[in-house]
């Protein structure tokens, strides 16, 4: 039976406050500290790693957690989830976006047809779409191939599948895959899609309108604009536009597209890279095959966080170590510093996974919570990072967690041997580096010199950037976002927070204004 | 006579923690909100204005305020800094990034040079060099005209470069001024660099190298990938190479290059955007008259941040407000949300002035300091925001001060009418509507969709976004900070807290490692 509890009224969680704190950077600190980045670790999807040595716990902390997550039956809900309970229940709708990868559980019937099976069936449509553009079966009005990809989408239409594209760009290049250049058009600001459309050959390129409900602002603004675009150039937006909706939109039926593939209540926004708002642009850039080990890179992680052993689940150890951080430690925001030019957008897209998702006050219940949420999720790559706000994570007041992500090597494999190392050995020796100064810091004569360390980070190690171990890194942080919510007893997949400016957004463009409102309505000359 | 103390030390510190808190949603409802719209408005340079009627704050707490930044002598050490004095004592420097742009107060002799005829000459300099450049008179061996910058840097020479270049390049298209593409280098990662190499035509390629000390690991790592892929080509790195280095670095003197640009050591890479670390870059690719006028704007609002009286001096209230916030209110973290795509980066490198400034621990004698100082920074573009962690910032537990940014008109000017209002109108029309949602909240029977108000933010409005209001944006911020680390007693203007990573960084590739470190070297495979 499931118990959906405040964490606060978990006896585990009295037991976890009250043990003793860990100091890390003595822990860390000789044998010891090797002793634990060998036995801190449990293998991934994907050919990963997650090692969680220079996290502030101990085997005492740890055993807490893994009772608190006993106790908060955090794996039990996930599989209520995966076989298909009303999760989000204040919009009263399933959670499925694992099923778009793989049939974890029981089949789900929802809607009246059999889920997996409806993700399937869109998944083939869309790899037999591509491949007709990809033979040049499908072409432009003049019988030319279409070139690029144009996907036209905001928030989780946007961010996930750009932050997915550009981690395997130069992949798919390197290897033989790349097919289709992508670009994005998500902003409503006129700019956005002026600089996009002068980027690129119009005539060439294939549009995909993304948008769930087909009636987000933003999207349906910007592909007016591409279609008046089109017709300018003389070209027929019927023939250059896709839609990616669900079957009940207004999108979903029309003829002003070449094709449209589908997707539906069930699958959040930011949840939806592995699905056709993924798929779609992915597959046509990539090729079918590559969006396919993607999703099962997703699919493999999915299984390990099925795991009841809290040692051998690398999403349930991250969540709760997240969550004692947060609430016992009382550590403000979170940093995502992966070690890798590719992954230049992927904090941008689990700064919506998190924020969005635990980002509430409220329980699912709709009763105040008294504990901290979701922090704030801030990240940019490193070695970069470390020559921007580093200074903070190392000096400042406030300890931010850190998340580190590596890969042994390099994607595109040219590389430069420079004072006997290559840039590549530089990267991962700047990583490790990175951790240890953290954790342990340095005693110094100036005090200004001085690094307390005592600051707890984690890391994900890969051998490469592939589409496996892209899709396990997904799927890892979504799950670990899933297991965080059931613990602090949010629903984490409504967003009801973005809905008074979109309210207010429209009263100010129909002059409904007055107060403050209208104040700011003259001042922006609108 | 300056008094350099710390905050806590101040009577009107204390004053300030005594005054009753501001209720924002009571505040900015009604005609009290219209009137604080109006009234709480300074202008800026560049045709900009800065407004925090949204703040949290009313006349007494402005008043404390005011008084406060006196007690502190903030304009005062603001007037100490221009006219030269040793305001970076760690490392004993100057501190004259204003200078590069106009000359405030007395001269500044240093290195035995005036100072603002140094900086002026490397302009001119600058200048004439691009002027070679687009007039074809320096071309590549082959004699063609080159079409592309790329820019080797890394932290402060890479950010700000980069996100004023990005500010600025679809202006610049649309108002003739276009002359070449940037590209940037920055990552030791090596697909970075070979990513950018695949992306532009290398033979019509000129390549700035800008390291300040001319030993940063990254920067002359990717230099000689560079060179190597220019040797590869069969083409003279000579030929295709500019250095921007201070003068007694090893690059200054060296016939490696094509022409050398000089920065110098009172020019902390975050404060460099307006000087050549910038003005190499931004006048080849917008001609030296765009680098003046995104200059003339910058000396505009540095004169502006001397104003003694407080309501006038736009910089003194944003920081006076922040300090408020952080120390007094308790608030963690800020988010920068411009509402224009073309400052998509410009977050990225607040995130590095501000965070590497003031994220530190001691003060500026290096004694421990009991209160909160710089905060986390993040940011991305609205509306895309909204559609992400905006979430987190209306209904999640903590609040974040928000600063936004807004023009009335788009840069590119393509716009299009859709449901009668232009993309533009759109886009005012949504932060509009957010501030007020942030400010007022709105209840409702379900508490899921209760908005709690009482989110403060700052807005700062233009006409449009050109080099003068650019150039007006940086020195807000550059000032802003400033005055922070004044009031909070801090060097703003070293990063001590970067170098243990280096260290132990060389340490893991001359393998001289144990313990923990030598446990992640074996893991990351080096």
């Amino acid at each position: 039976m499931i118990r959906w509890e405040n964490l606060d009224k978990l006896g585990s969680y009295k037991k976890l406050q009250e043990l003793a704190k860990v100091d890390l950077a003595v822990e860390m600190s000789g044998e010891n500290g090797a002793e634990r980045v060998k036995s801190f670790s449990v293998p991934m999807a994907g050919g990963l790693v997650f090692n969680y040595a220079a996290k502030a716990v101990n085997k005492e902390v740890l055993e807490a957690l893994a009772d608190l997550a006993g106790e908060a039956q955090l794996v039990e809900k996930y599989r209520e989830l995966y076989n298909g309970a009303m999760i989000n229940t204040g919009e009263k709708r399933h959670v499925l976006h694992q099923l778009t990868r793989g049939q974890l559980g029981g089949d789900v019937i929802a809607d009246g047809v059999n889920k997996r099976e409806f993700y399937v069936r869109e998944q083939e449509k869309i790899a037999a779409f591509a491949k007709k553009v990809h033979d040049g079966e499908i072409t432009n009005a003049a019988g030319e191939t279409f070139t690029t990809v144009v996907q036209i989408g905001i928030g989780g239409s946007d961010l996930g599948p750009r932050a997915m594209y550009i981690a395997l760009e130069n992949w798919a290049k390197r290897n033989g895959f790349f097919k289709m250049e992508a670009k994005f058009i998500s902003n409503v600001d006129p700019d956005d899609a002026a600089a996009v459309l002068d980027s690129i050959n119009v005539s060439r390129a294939l549009f995909i309108l993304v948008s769930k409900s087909g009636t987000t602002l933003e999207t349906l603004t910007n592909e007016a604009f591409v279609k008046e675009a089109l017709r300018k150039r003389g070209l027929d937006p019927s023939k250059h536009m896709l839609a990616v909706t669900s079957e009940t939109s207004p999108l979903a039926s029309s003829s002003d597209y070449l094709a449209a593939f589908f997707m539906d209540d069930h699958i959040g926004g930011r949840y939806s890279s592995t699905s056709a708002v993924g798929g779609a642009m992915l597959s046509l850039c990539f090729g079918p095959d590559i969006f396919a080990r993607f999703l099962a890179g997703a699919a493999a992680e999915d299984k390990l966080s099925d795991e009841t052993d809290f040692y051998k689940n690398p999403e349930l150890i991250d969540a709760m170590i997240g969550v004692y951080e947060r609430n016992v430690l009382g550590m403000e925001a979170t940093a995502v510093l992966p070690y890798s030019q590719a992954l230049s957008r992927f904090p941008a897209h689990l700064q919506q996974a998190d924020m969005e998702s635990n980002g509430k006050s409220v329980n699912r219940f709709g009763e105040p919570v008294d504990y901290k949420t979701g922090p704030v999720l801030f990240g940019e790559p490193g070695t970069n990072g470390q020559h921007s706000f580093y200074q903070l994570l190392h000096q400042g007041k406030d300890i931010v967690p850190l998340q580190f992500i590596g890969f042994k090597n390099s994607q595109m494999g040219t590389d430069t041997l420079i004072q006997g190392t290559t840039s590549q050995q530089k990267l991962c020796a700047n990583v490790a580096a990175q951790i240890v100064a953290f954790a342990c810091g340095k005693d110094d004569e100036n005090p200004n010199k001085r690094f307390d360390g005592g600051r707890p980070s984690s890391i994900i190690i890969g051998e490469e950037l592939n589409p496996e171990a892209l899709g396990a890194l997904l799927a890892h942080f979504e799950n670990k976002i899933m297991f965080q919510g059931f613990a602090w007893n949010l629903n984490s997949f409504d967003q009801e927070g973005v809905q008074l400016g979109k309210v207010l957004a429209k009263k100010v463009l129909a002059h409904d204004t007055d107060g403050a409102l209208k104040g700011y309505s003259d001042l922006l000359g609108i």
